[in-house]
């Protein structure tokens, strides 16, 4: 049998947040906001949940790639912002390593503390910085689900040269999450184990 | 701007195992031996790393789908064997939740524990079973990168209704890591960072 390919299309309005020379966003509050206008514009063309993200070369402030999350509309439990962020840089580099040679160094922002499984992505992805808006703790204040995260990952990837940035815009981040009200997709409240 | 699809194209080869009614691995040996096999043929077949994973329906012991680690040749350092094989699987259910009511309760089989991404991905996933045959350490020892993964991840899938198995064919999973002589990709080392 042949398998079908694993596409994830990405949302028509997202090219409205063209990438490339001259896109320039100088500093990490315009990075922050611009984050955020994803975020808010997924919920307003319902194509998916409240959270953006974007790569952005750490030199020049050049957006190479906007994310948002794409996981009821793509059928896809891995299509976070940060991951569809991270996919489309790598494409658009032709490489699997934002932090290799010939490569300017990266920074992933992103409108909320990234979950279990969008944190262990950034080290794989070779991103030099991470931004946040929103605190992992805001969002699960409004009722969103984290995961299982090492309560010491920030030491982890400060070890690894990955600088983290907190807090950045962090009440314009926390408003979109609170402007929610769509299904939390959350697997395992859909299963059948129990919720601790 | 038009950004383009992200796109994983699944190696031909992998057709050879075919999912579907009647294709069944009724023992976790026997399905452990298939993942490891995926493995030992996508270094063969030069189409990424030692790692080979796939999903499985617990009642019936079907294949629902296969995957390998295809990080090199994608250019995607998301592209993980358990990455790989819960997107196929998500597609072919047509939904993000393989935990939602009117799926069967679905395991994921891996030639080698997680990493802290894949880790991550799976509570958001909906599978009910996690099977590993390497451990992380066997991993580490040979030089690849598990990550930051919470030391506590076996107890919080436990709370969260997710079972662990670990050690199933251990041995025989641990030789294919130990064949592989490519690329260790791992995008710290080719970034600015130290390595701690």
């Amino acid at each position: 049998m042949d398998y079908p390919d694993l596409l994830l299309r990405l949302p028509r309005w997202l090219g409205s947040f063209p990438a490339g020379p001259g896109r320039v966003y100088r500093s990490s509050a315009e990075r922050m906001r611009l984050v955020i206008e994803l975020a808010r514009l997924n919920l307003l063309h319902g194509s998916g949940g409240p959270f953006g993200a974007a790569i952005f070369a750490m030199d020049s402030a050049e957006l190479l790639a906007p994310g948002v999350n794409m996981v009821i509309p793509s059928n896809c439990s891995i299509a976070h912002a940060e991951i569809v962020a991270l996919m489309l840089a790598q494409r658009r580099a032709g490489s699997f390593d934002l932090g290799g040679e010939g490569s300017p160094p990266c920074e992933l922002v992103t409108s909320c503390e990234p979950c279990a499984m969008c944190l262990g992505a950034i080290p794989w992805s070779g991103v030099r910085r991470l931004v946040c808006g929103a605190r992992g703790e805001d969002a699960e204040r409004l009722g969103f689900d984290e995961g299982v995260k090492h309560p010491g990952w920030r030491e982890a990837f400060a070890l690894r040269g990955i600088e983290v940035v907190e807090d950045v815009c962090r009440d314009e981040a926390v408003e979109i999450l609170a402007a929610y009200s769509g299904v939390i997709y959350n697997a395992r409240r859909g299963g059948a184990g129990p919720v601790p």
